[in-house]
């Protein structure tokens, strides 16, 4: 349990770090090219996932992300009061991640976002994200195990392309980086429509996944 | 035979709406640099086609293009009336992905596309590249099974920008990416040339590789 | 022997074709930025080189590379009669590629490059490219094979940006390149002296690693 | 012993010279874009550590890096005097890199920078860049060793973007950073700031790891 919460800690402040400030750190460098500063937002945070996942994965799932956990609950793993507090270390860790981020760039480190982010085509790229991340998890882990790093990783690395939103996908992500008035931030406003889009999109993934591929 | 025609679905979705999304991302971000706009496209489809594949392969093959699923039949995979019915699948899923894109990001649903995409450059890159994907399939899958997922994606990769057409290289997608008037669409008056070669060069594929490089 | 020589010519005409293609492709789209067309030009050449390692490979060591074949001979590998066939079919079906590329982009299939590469510091650059790259074959056939296709693809991904030449690092490739006016081409009067320093550092690489790290 | 110093010193002399040579080309091509030049320093850098570690791994280790060697002595690794001739040689060998990267590209050999980097964000930067290399390297070990070599080239590649310092993250290569005026160069002045930072960062990482994460 320790070492659960331990892990879940140290993956959600790296992750969540390495998402702002590397947004940070491309929309200064990219001389206004919103694309580029994507490109490198993108490239870094497939590889942090990778790194975190391969490393802490055999510890606690590897998850960062309340979507996530609540999918593995609800199939069994852990016992509720285990999933609240796996939340509460992933919110408060991902939040000191970000916080880290504003330290390192010199920025004020208490932010709120004006980003705002919403309308049914953003809803809808939350959901397909967030289902189609669940989707990976679950069915990677069922058929090819040793892929799981890799996969999510590029699963987020292609997400924050072809999806509207530039897929959140993860509850925990989507409240710290209302903190973050910076190139990955949301505005609070526009934190719950996320929010209830990637618990259904997970959910989604949880249904389909039994019926369309159930397990032979 | 339902796990498998699911698996095509789910994949065939994926995959397109991910070439058709992430084409609009990359047009709406790179200010015109079609350059950057064409790498944010090659690296977000190669990275699904990873993820797809790993988790799907084991299910259906992950061919998600009725010019790899007729090549598998013409070396005894499955019969000919699955065969028709996993392209009906793999078109129909894949264009539902294109819409989905278009509605993630506020477009109309229905398009068709005015990109001429013809002449004999164009047909004989997708020969080319049609070739080599399923040569790249067939010798993989022989001397190097578990590395498909990431040949396959790595070849379609290097096969956007080493074609002069960008490497459809699949007649579902080619017909799916005339639904979109897009970064990714291709004109309706277009589609016809590019499947008759890609059929050309997958046909060629299964023929040479026989004769060219016999199974030991 | 056929076998091994099909694969050699297969890989060595994608190869090329990739190398030189993603060049017209990256100068076309990239609106001058030599970067960024110099980006898709690593990535697509990396990406084929892994595809082609991975899957010929076990058939012919998907060398598409003379001074690789001769370094592997000194070792032991063949006779000296399949090593002058092997850098003959290297080169025929590598030039083959080139005409390809030209052909799918609509340019004149019969071309000479004007680009001069050369001085010191560009032959020092092709030494040390060739010499890191048969260094991390040899190496990485010792301690990790099956990491070979990754590891050969990755270094000349970076080799093509730490090396003031681009890393040719092949004799076969550097003919075949002096054939092709475009991004990635050079000029015939500057191909001896790469082709001397590319030998110069595969038989550095040879020499040295049997010396610095004798096998235990 | 001589296999484990020529090891770190080839690796070192490779390391370096991929991380300035690719600077100084990155710079050349991308016309003032800085963020592109920093894409290309990192896809250059992180590919050359999957290559030597890969391939070096078995033999020394690879560390390339006096602030990693320090962690692995603290955890038994060899013997102190060995520890002190390791670090010569990465230093040494290191600069020799560093060197060679310069005549590559015609530049004056001897050089001293004058990029100042300090300040409290900075140091933090390497800091959590030095901390989170060593964590990944501990953990990786521990729970999945065979994806040290791209775990290990992935963190530094995310850390050229997420820290606010690019993650230098290496005393040695400070040190001969500091003999090149270019991209990738650190002034003189600002060397000690960023070793001491380095050095707690590895230390915290040591001390860290056995607490949160104890073996079970």
């Amino acid at each position: 349990m320790k070492q659960r919460l331990g892990a879940e800690a140290l993956g959600s402040f790296f992750l969540f770090a390495t998402v702002v400030g590397s947004g940070i750190m491309g929309e200064k460098l990219a001389g206004g090219n919103v694309a580029v500063a994507l490109l490198a937002n993108t490239g870094a945070t497939a590889a942090m996932l990778y790194v975190l996942i391969a490393m802490l994965g055999p510890v606690s799932g590897a998850h960062f992300n309340p979507a996530v956990s609540l999918v593995m609950r609800l199939r069994g793993d852990g016992a509720w009061p285990v999933l609240a507090a796996t939340i509460l270390v992933q919110i408060a860790a991902g939040i000191a991640g970000v916080w880290c981020a504003h330290a390192m760039f010199g920025l004020p480190i208490l932010q709120l976002s004006h980003h705002l982010r919403d309308g049914p085509g953003q809803w809808l790229g939350e959901f397909i994200a967030t289902f189609g991340l669940a989707t990976t998890i679950l069915l990677t882990l069922r058929h090819r195990p040793q892929a799981v790093p890799a996969s999510v990783a590029l699963y987020i690395a292609a997400a924050y392309w072809f999806t509207s939103s530039t897929s959140f996908a993860n509850p925990a992500i989507t409240l710290a980086r209302s903190l973050s008035d910076s190139f990955a931030g949301i505005a609070p406003a526009s934190v719950p429509g996320f929010i209830a889009a990637q618990i259904a999109g997970a959910l989604a993934a949880h249904w389909l996944e039994r019926r369309l591929l159930p397990a032979s």
